[in-house]
């Protein structure tokens, strides 16, 4: 039995709330459970400097924890003075799925930037945070085709992402902070729509996992991510 | 005429939500018009070396800006690896205000960290900052109380702060980001419910300004505060 | 009675002392009492890069301690890797008082940096700072006028500040250390000689103060600063 | 065909020579062709604060590359201030897979820090790091064993890691620079020697994989692990 | 001919001024021609860690120039948030120059430090720094005894250093600035009364240099520290 | 008698190996006994911005030690976020050596960053790197040559280092770390085969030492020397 009650193929409740914020050019505010991340899409013409003059654009992505997001308060990375190891990854994991979902040629010479603020964690906020940010994303190329700054279409697919693990021996979907913390295995799988696989990472956290186990949560993702992609679909109709 | 067509005593909308976030002992989700601020208060029983042993406790703030709560991006300070100039003045500012309206002994030798994260900035992010702070830490209070955990009362005042400014030869209350980029004068207000004086910080962006101006501007401040500390008073209830 | 025997309206003796160093092309060594405060004014050509290419110059200063400057080694801030947040105060406090005291579109496409630099610290450092900053101001730009790089007159007003505050329930004028460590309300105000106000920041330190305090403040604060911008028109003559 | 002319499922020649540093209590030079790694494994009797009075030790890992072991110059991390994104993640991964390899409890409360310091890097270097690390922490155990520091078995498993891909549409195993910059797909895996899984890394570099690409990748990376833990396993013995 | 007309074994005009700091245990005001460091020495009961219960103390320094302490300006170390090379440099010889004149067992587990400032800079810092940090040391060690802090004599020897170089061919005493910038080769020594060595760099600016020339330079040092330890003493006296 | 009953004017075994990283224009492992560096000398189009459009090239250096090439580990450079100042006086060192043996004017508007990393350190990592780097520079200039990137001979002299100390009251050469630990006095000497110095640095570690003592000191260095060159001459044939 699940902490949530939930059943093992059970995503937590989720929305994909669009235009939360009155500057950005895409925004969305995107919760699972108790995992509430806002994130916005910001458009730039400028581009990193190994990247100009290739007629390429460029997806990046940035995230933060507010220091009480989280049961106990996290020290503030800018008043610490540096981003913490776990921060590094997670953002550049967020970059990398994203730019897959984008033919960054059709995109032009152009920068978009993801901001993922994590106001409240409880567990997958890595996963809340690809998921609502494609939202983000859409988002902002909405805004650029209603100013016919895009040619064809820049979004190749959708993409989301999810978390599962081995929580007491049975694979489960969705990990929130309790499971998460107690889980065997854990892995996060960022899929397109149709199922093909963009990144994932699988960890044990105590004993090595089979390929069978593996094979399980894959199935399991899948089921999931298929749902969340629906959400998204909604979301940008 | 104001560009938001308010009077010139008049505030913008304001709203102060309290436990919006989960885990926080107090919180409050602050709104001027469009600027919006989530704040935290965060109880701890350590205390900073300096102040250890001395029977007192502390109130200590801490503040930051979404990337995108600018209607440019912001660079985002935790990857930047320092805080700026103005963000370390304006947390300095907020803690040393909630200081005065607490009981230090009282409180005993406890820390409370105030975090004040602007969602959305339309100007006036320290004043509304200061004036949800008083909330958070209101209701971190009373979770306090409700553990039997305070003996006697710690706060002493209501505080909050407004911003007030001449704008086009007239004193107006409250200021927008339209109105603050381009005001001749600009004064931040921290107050009592009462009309006593915590801080006050007056500007001259361009032409130094007289004690009558000055006078002006604090009159539309006790007016705009004691409007501010009924809205505290509702809110706490 | 005040610890230094002085008059609640009185001064400590104050010296202000140009050309006291070889290279800058504006200096002065100011004395407020124990507080010596040594002040460069570099004239450079290059400007900020957001404010190229706009007809207009600049003026920010910097603000440092030697580390004994203090009854207590302070800790140096280029070994401690930052500058801490009262000394990012400050120095952006002396830059704006001092911009509003030039034209900075007669000053043309340069940069004027204000370094001032705590060699002994009694009290009254920020305004010691900014009221010897006029001076090394006003000495690098006669040097500009002796070489034809200025069409018409830069200096708008002279600029000086004094610190106020009620100690033993007394509003005195010009703390000291000992009284500023015990007053129980704090203020400093930058004023013009005419007594028109460029900055003011005023602090309540335990209880809030009433405006009628804040006023009889101000009104010394007036008049020491006429008695340092005479000081000051004396220096430059 | 492979730049290489390797078969898909051949490894590049490996070595992992033991006890290459006269200081370190373990010590592994590990060479997958052309990308040569040093790892030291350094036991401490001091634990990470957090760790404290637990009963239990700690692995943890530190990654590092010489400027010159790429093709092009790579600025130095200790004169740039800080480590990149990618080293910050190398390293973690690094950490986690080795923890699973040992039992902490039986490790007692030491701490055993593994430096992985690439010489030269032609691909896989986090895999050559890991493969290498295991015999240098093998090392560093057998020392121990040798001044009776260890009651129990402390080593779980052989824990060695290879990277595998899809390149010109063919999955092969143990990527080198030149395949590594052109696969489509770029999966890292950490195994033990009996197949099972501690860390799977996969990453679509520009098009989503299916799960049979995925498979298809893990049986090769079961291969290559099951090679080097053989490798391994004649290195400690 | 020098371009300041001195004679090749002339010093600049020397003044050692004591007592020149408020707060300070010692301090020293010293000038070297146009070349102007105020030196303190704090005193203070803690030790660096891995220094303590040792029975011995410390003496370490540290080394600071004014930004405008040279003909163009230089960026301050503490905004820039590191010392640069130069400084760390010649704070360590500065240390390491000291620690020889003091018996650091008979001064007890203390620690001094030595700040050395430069306020004006016309070459040769680092040897008016240490030629001053000794008087500045012998000050304090003073004042140590009149409170009858200290058993046995501390001081073992007077030390002052000064600098030599090629200049047009002939080998002089202490380099201004305009010579060191021209000089062949340059050397630094520090010294005792009685000529012996505590701390000697020569560096060949562009053509190595023979023994002779060496000798040469390190005969005029000799007699250039025998005339800084003359006035040292009487600086003391 | 020398912990490594070497005569006092034995070197350690030295050996000078070229090409030892695949990628670097030039490269060179040296070993002075257990000491041993990497050194890679790196050839890049661009200068440092002060040095642009001069007609002139740039010798760079900088120096690393792996975490555990010491007795017991020292905390990564990369991971504590700056440089010791051991660290940065050491490459200035080796910068300032390598450029007396070049004609900067020949090199054209080039710059050569050398890069030594301490694989394992028992005293003398300073001198093993610049006996070293001047094999990878001379390696760098061949691979110029090779390619017509020269006009004129670049390399002015052979340059080498060595150490020299007084240990147990007898001046010796070499010193490694046991005898490092222990002398009275150290001297680092760089020098041209000739016997010329470039650099020379003595420290009196305890007790001031005399001018007999340092030339005895130098005389020893300058025979080792000779016999560093012999090898450079060997290694670059």
């Amino acid at each position: 039995m699940r902490p949530s009650r939930r059943a093992p193929d059970e995503l937590r409740p989720v929305s994909l709330e669009r235009g939360v914020v009155k500057y950005a050019e895409g925004s969305c505010l995107v919760k699972f459970g108790d995992t509430h991340v806002l994130v916005t899409a910001t458009l730039e013409d400028r581009l990193p400097p190994w990247l100009k003059g290739q007629g390429r654009g460029w997806i990046t992505a940035e995230y933060g924890m507010l220091p009480r997001a989280t049961l106990e308060r996290t020290r503030r990375e800018a008043s610490a003075g540096k981003q913490t190891g776990r921060t590094v990854e997670i953002q550049r994991l967020i970059g990398r799925s994203l730019r897959t979902a984008i033919d960054l040629e059709a995109l032009g010479e152009r920068q978009i930037t993801v901001d993922c603020d994590v106001l409240q964690a409880d567990g997958g906020t890595r996963t809340a945070s690809i998921t609502g940010a494609w939202v983000a994303l859409a988002d902002c190329i909405k805004w650029m085709k209603t100013r016919n700054m895009l040619k064809t279409e820049v979004l190749r697919a959708n993409v989301a992402a999810i978390s599962c693990g081995i929580y007491n021996g049975t694979p489960v979907l969705d990990l929130d902070y309790a499971e998460d913390s107690e889980a065997e295995t854990d892995a996060n799988f960022v899929m397109t729509g149709d199922g093909r696989i963009i990144e994932v990472q699988g960890t044990a956290e105590k004993t090595p996992f089979t390929e069978a186990e593996f094979l399980a949560l894959m199935a399991l993702a899948r089921k999931g991510v298929a749902r969340l992609v629906d959400l998204q679909k909604m979301a940008v109709a």
